[in-house]
C-alpha cells in the first residue's frame, strides 16, 4: 500500500488508477453490436459458442430450468433473499415520486407526470462476479416503479445453465424472463431486439469492459444506468477506529477485483500503522488473497491528515462509491460530505451491510463519478412527461410576448402559429 | 408530405428518419477531444481559427463585452426575457425534491440526500440555431438546483463576439462565465478542463452532430443531459381541429431544420386535406420556406386513423418530443399518453407557447427517446447520496444473515468484515 502525507500536491495521485478502455475493445464491441443488430438470434448463438464456448439450444431459461434451480437452492438462502427483498423494497418505496399539477394562473393548467418505463433489461455478470444480491438491487426498484417487463440476461456457465442462486434471486425479485447470453452481445440484443429477446428502454447492471463499452455505445438508442468501473471504498477514521475492523473493510473491498480501490484516511498515526499490520495479517487467511493483495498493492492507500475536516475534503475530491465514517460522531460529518455514492456511518455500519440487505442500493457510481451520478433508484425506472393547457383568454395574455420572442429568434413560422390564434375571434 | 393509412405494418415507416452519425464524424471528434485534452487553451484557439475562421485574443467574454451587449438589446426583449424567466422559474421550483430519512427500525437510520452538482456547462449553438430561450431553459433549472458555477460555451460570430441577445439571456438566467468556443472542442474543454475553462460535472444543451458525438464520447467522464437529435411534433386532431392553426404548427416545427419532423394524426379526412392545402399556402410566405419545405417533404406525414384511441397508440409508438392534442376533450386523452416529452392540450396551447415562456422546459427528448428520457429539469442538476447507520444491537440482529449471504457469493472477506464485529464484546 502507498502511504501519503497531507501535501495537497499529492491529492491528484490518490486518484490515479489504471486506464480501462482501449481502442481494441471498442473495435471488438462495434463488430459484435453490428452482428447482433443484423443477424439477431443467430448471432447470439454463434457468439455464445465462440466467446463462452457454449453451444446453446435455446436462449430463454425454461420454466423447468427455473423450477430445478429453486429446488437446488438451500432453504436458508431463500430466507435470506426474501429478508433482503423486504428491506430493499421498504427503502426504495420511499423514493416513489408523485407528479404535480400547477393551477396558479386563471385558464392555465400545467404539470409533470411520472411514468414507468415499459421494458427494462438487467445485465447480470457470469463467473465469480455473479451475485444474487445484484439481481435484487437492480430489479426491485424497477418493480416498484411499475415497469411492465423486466428481462434478465446473463452468460451461461460451463454446463450451459444459469447458477441456481441467480435464478432464485430473479424469481424472488420478480424478473419476467431470463436469457442465457452475456457480454456485448447481450447488450446488443437488449438495445436492438432479436427474434427472441425484446428490445428494452433501459439497460442496467454491471459488467466487464466489453459490457461497459457496449452500454456506452448503445446509449442514446436506449438509456443505461451508468458506466460502471471497479469498486472502491474510502474510510475516514479518527482515533476511535478499530484497526482489525477497518483492515477487514479494506480487504472486503479489495477482494472484488485487482482494480478495486480501498483508501483509509485517518487523523491517527498509530491507527494507520495498526491497520497496515492488520491488513497483512488478515490477507494471509483469505481465499481471494491474490486478488485482494494485488488491489491493495496497486490502488490501496493510507493517508494521514491533521483533522477530520481535511479528511472529508479528500473524500469529496475522491468522490468515493462507498464512504465509511468510522468516527466518534459520524452524523456531525455527514453534512460536509458532498460527493459519495453511499455513506456508512459509525463503527457498526460496515460497507458489507449495505452490499446485501440494509435497504439502500448497492449499484453505485464508481471512479469518482459520484460527483454527478446517483445510486440506482426508482427514479432510474421512470421518465417524466410535462403537460400544458391554456384557454383562449390565457393565451391572449401572453401571445404577443411569445410572438415577439419568436421573431427575435428569426422563427417567423413560430410567431405565425401564435398570431393566427390571436387574430381569431 | 407522405400520407399513410392506418395499416399497422406502415407504422414502422412512420419512424423512418435519416441516419445522423457517420464514422467520419467520430474520427474528427476523437481527434479534437484528444487535442484539447492534451493542449488545453492552445488547442481551443487553434481549432476556433481553423473551424470557425476566427482568431480570438481571449476565450472568456469580458465584463465590458457583457455591458456592451446588454446596451444593444432592445428594452422589449429584456422585458420578455424577464417574463419568461419568472414563468420558467415558477414551474421548475415545483420540481425541487427533498431527501428522506427512515427511522422505522430501532437503532437504524437510513436515507437519501439530494445534493446540487457543483459545476455545470451549458452549450449554446451558434448561427441560426442560437436561441436566447434555450439559454433560459438550460440555466434556470441549474440555478434552482443550487449549482455553484454555471459556465456557458458558444461559438463566436464572424466578428469574434457572442450575439447580444444570448449574452443578455445568460445574464438574466444567472450564468457565471461565458466562453467563446463551440463545437466538439467546447465539449472537450468542459469535460477535461483547460487553463481557462473549468472542468464541469455535467454538460447540457443542444448542438450539431459534432457536439452530440462529443457529448456521447465524454459521457461517463462527465454527465450529459441527453443525446439530442432533430426536433419533432406529433399532432393528434379530431374534427374540432382548425386547419390553418395546425398547418402553422407543423410549419413552425419544420422551419427548425430539414431533419425536423411534423406528423399530423387525425380522425377527420376533410381536416387532413385542408391541413395539407393550408401548409402549401402558408409555406409560400415563409422566410425559412426552403428549410420547412424540405423537412415536410422528407419527414412530414399526415395519417388518417379510425378513432382517437388509435391516434394515441401511434403517438405512444412514435414517442414524440412534442405532442399536441388538438381535440375537443384533450384531458380525457392525457392518461393514455405513455411516451411524449411534453404534451400540449387543446386548441389554444400551440407548441410554440411551450418553446418560450409558459413554464415547462423546452429541452426535450427527441427521436423517440421519450420512451426513456425526460424533459430537462431540476433533477438533472442534482445527484443523490444514500446513507446508513446501524448501532451495535441492530447490527447483531442482521449480521449473521449478511455473513451467510456473503459466503454464498464466495466473498469471505466480506463475511469477515461482519463477523469481526459480531464477535466483539
Amino acid at each position: 500500500m502507498r502511504k501519503f502525507d497531507t501535501k495537497k500536491d499529492e491529492y491528484s495521485r490518490i486518484l490515479q488508477r489504471q486506464a480501462n478502455e482501449t481502442a481494441d475493445v471498442s473495435q471488438v464491441v462495434t463488430n459484435i453490436l453490428a452482428d447482433v443488430e443484423k443477424n439477431g438470434d443467430q448471432a447470439l448463438f454463434q457468439l455464445t459458442k465462440k466467446i463462452d464456448g457454449i453451444e446453446l439450444t435455446a436462449l430463454k431459461v425454461s420454466e423447468a430450468e427455473m423450477v430445478e434451480a429453486l429446488e437446488k437452492v438451500p432453504e436458508k438462502l431463500l430466507t435470506v433473499l426474501k429478508l433482503a427483498k423486504e428491506k430493499i423494497t421498504s427503502f426504495h418505496q420511499k423514493q416513489v415520486r408523485q407528479g404535480f399539477v400547477a393551477t396558479d394562473e386563471p385558464g392555465v393548467v400545467m404539470g409533470q407526470r411520472i411514468l414507468p418505463l415499459e421494458k427494462v433489461g438487467v445485465y447480470v455478470p457470469g463467473g465469480t462476479a455473479s451475485y444474487p444480491s445484484t439481481v435484487l438491487m437492480d430489479t426491485i426498484p424497477a418493480k416498484i416503479a411499475g415497469v411492465a417487463k423486466i428481462v434478465m440476461v446473463t452468460p451461461p456457465n460451463q454446463a450451459g445453465k444459469v447458477e441456481p442462486a441467480i435464478l432464485a434471486a430473479a424469481k424472488i425479485a420478480g424478473v419476467d424472463e431470463v436469457y442465457k447470453v452475456g457480454g456485448a452481445q447481450a447488450v446488443a440484443a437488449l438495445a436492438y431486439g432479436t427474434e427472441t429477446i425484446p428490445q428494452v428502454d433501459k439497460i442496467v447492471g454491471p459488467g466487464n469492459i466489453y459490457v461497459a463499452t457496449a452500454k456506452k455505445m448503445v446509449y442514446g438508442k436506449v438509456d443505461i444506468d451508468m458506466i460502471a468501473g471497479p469498486s472502491d471504498v474510502l474510510i475516514v477514521a479518527d482515533e476511535s477506529g478499530k484497526a482489525n475492523w477497518l483492515a477487514a473493510d479494506m480487504i472486503a473491498q479489495a477482494e472484488h477485483d485487482t482494480l478495486a480501490q480501498a483508501i483509509l484516511v485517518t487523523t491517527d498515526a498509530d491507527l494507520a500503522e495498526a491497520v497496515e499490520a492488520e491488513v497483512s495479517k488478515q490477507l494471509a487467511a483469505l481465499p481471494r488473497q491474490k486478488i485482494a493483495e494485488a488491489s491493495l498493492n496497486q490502488n490501496g492507500k493510507i493517508i494521514l491528515v491533521k483533522d477530520l475536516k481535511e479528511a472529508v475534503e479528500i473524500a469529496n475530491l475522491v468522490a468515493p462509491e462507498h464512504l465509511e465514517l468510522a468516527v466518534k460522531e459520524p452524523f456531525a460529518l455527514l453534512s460536509q460530505v458532498k460527493n459519495a455514492g453511499s455513506v456508512f456511518l459509525g463503527h457498526h455500519t460496515p460497507e458489507v451491510l449495505g452490499d446485501y440487505l440494509a435497504g439502500p442500493n448497492h449499484t453505485l457510481p464508481t471512479e469518482g463519478t459520484a460527483r454527478f451520478y446517483s445510486p440506482l433508484s426508482v427514479d432510474d425506472f421512470v421518465k417524466k412527461s410535462s403537460y400544458l393547457y391554456y384557454d383562449e383568454a390565457a393565451l391572449k395574455e401572453v401571445g404577443a410576448a411569445v410572438a415577439y420572442f419568436a421573431e427575435t429568434e428569426d422563427l417567423v413560422g413560430h410567431a405565425r402559429s401564435m398570431q393566427l390564434r390571436l387574430e381569431a375571434d
